[in-house]
């Protein structure tokens, strides 16, 4: 089958076997795929990741359990063990031998088909369509601050950067009723958010007030002193980006006005997919463009270029 | 009147006017003061702070409101404006116009006398010596984790650094019921914790394991990684060392791992001084030497001796 491989230096289309249906999975046929971020930090090494890149999907399962062939599904991308303390805590997205899709030791979305353990599969409600459920993975992320800090009704918050996690980030914090302000440097992305109700400003323009919650997408190294600067004392700042390797950094000032700093990664499946249902969160605008995956390495590299938001794949 | 002055390059005795007294405020006869690291680190430009020295005092009160005078106090270092929203939410720790004592725009306790806002002034109990008295600003900021995080009895929790504020959070955990694991460099320090019931190991002995609550109080920029590696998926790491200045840092396993950073500084005086009346603490092993205020210049250099703990000053 056709499949964007990254071999630790270069990205290239191959013909990949099928995968291999192990016990207790799915084989999915994948309908379309989201290029993320993450996708090119790997592409630079991040994670030290070799296999079959994508790691958000949207398709139909080929073949597993009776129950699910031939649903609509998207997939949790953290494979875990099942058994051990974290598996038990319900935190398998942090299961200590975990498999990641296309991330870590497991070959990701970026295919004809992928193969996922039936336990991670959600299937799609009827009214989402494919071009929204596409983004499920990615609006969990957004989701997780929810669940790792509590927000509230007309609480005033930051959202910084204006790429797909921000742009969803504002979404979710506006949808819980958040005073949000996304704050980018880019007039087109943060139109998208003005059309939802979320207020904006651009980077140059912005007076650096600050909040008392503080989301940081940047994905830039810089991204976390000014977020540092924006959150008030005693404020909470959510940390989304994982680009800032090795940048020098001062942490005095987290000590001196006593922030919180939470890391946060991947989340809840379940309300992201609701969100998308009732409408709560639009993310129709977002699509850049629809390339065909035996265009994947030049889709992967428009998905690089500024003022571009998200790029889908489709086999 | 004699006092260890400060000018922005050098740290010098001088015969400095005695305090003036501004309404609302005490003068206290100095009794016994404390060198802190934060000393130290003023003296090398931290905060660009000139003036008196020294935030760490036991006194009796000189000259002030007559319910006060004659009394043995000690005194919080953060002078607020008592009139802003942050004030308003008892937050006067962060008034964003606050002064600090021997730290930012206030003379310190490096001296024979010291004004401070009588608000700032806690009366000793009759159980508690000078000598234990003088440790309760530290004391403080080590009960801030109490304030800012949930300390569940029997949590494991490793505290990072054998400096006095190790030392001191140690022992503050190991009272409130977790179960503390002290890593230091220092046998003869740690030999203190180990005396209280810690357990205890030397940095180059420890096998790394994780905990779900570390506290980093090395003071030193390696000392931030070192805490983030050794704590748990979805765990608290409490941020008390300010000198991480423009370290080169990986912020990306914060992320990875779902890691809460809290930054933590100054304390609530209250339960310090109810845990040097009630024993709970015990800090007169912590006195590595006791030094007249005449002294004061070799005084601070003494207390950045490795081996050395606290250094009192008495004028």
């Amino acid at each position: 089958m056709r499949a964007l491989h990254f071999d630790g230096t270069t990205a290239s289309l191959i013909d990949a076997a099928e995968p291999q249906r192990a016990d207790g999975d799915a084989v999915i046929d994948v309908t379309l795929a989201g290029v993320c971020n993450t996708d090119l930090e790997l592409t630079k090494g991040y994670m030290g990741f070799t296999g079959i890149l994508g790691h958000e999907l949207v398709g139909v399962v080929a073949d597993g359990p009776a129950e699910w062939r031939g649903r609509r599904v998207v997939a949790e991308i953290n494979f875990a063990c099942g058994g051990c303390e974290w598996c038990a805590r319900g935190l398998g997205r942090h299961c200590p031998t975990r498999r990641v899709m296309g991330i870590l030791r497991a070959d990701g979305a970026f295919a004809e088909q992928v193969a996922v353990p039936v336990a991670n599969l959600h299937a799609v409600p009827d009214g989402v369509a494919d071009e929204a459920a596409v983004f499920v993975e990615p609006l969990a992320a957004a989701f997780e601050i929810l669940e790792q800090v509590r927000v509230e009704p007309g609480q005033s918050c930051i959202v910084l950067g204006d790429g797909k996690l921000g742009l969803l980030a504002a979404q979710v914090l506006h949808a819980a009723g958040a005073d949000v302000l996304a704050v980018g440097k880019h007039a087109g992305k943060l139109a998208h958010l003005a059309r939802r109700g979320v207020r904006t400003v651009r980077l140059d323009e912005w007076v650096r007030e600050r909040a008392a919650l503080v989301v940081e997408a940047t994905g830039s190294a810089a991204g976390f002193e000014m977020a540092v600067a924006a959150t008030e004392p005693r404020g909470t700042l959510v940390l989304k980006s994982t680009v800032a390797h090795g940048a020098p950094l001062n942490l005095a000032p987290l000590v001196i006005d006593e922030i919180t700093v939470v890391g946060s990664r991947c989340g809840p499946f379940a309300p992201a997919l609701a969100a998308l249902a009732s409408g709560a969160v639009d993310v129709g605008a977002l699509i850049s463009a629809r390339r065909r995956l035996r265009d994947g390495v030049a889709a992967v590299q428009q998905a690089a270029q500024p003022g571009v938001i998200k790029v889908l794949l489709e086999p």
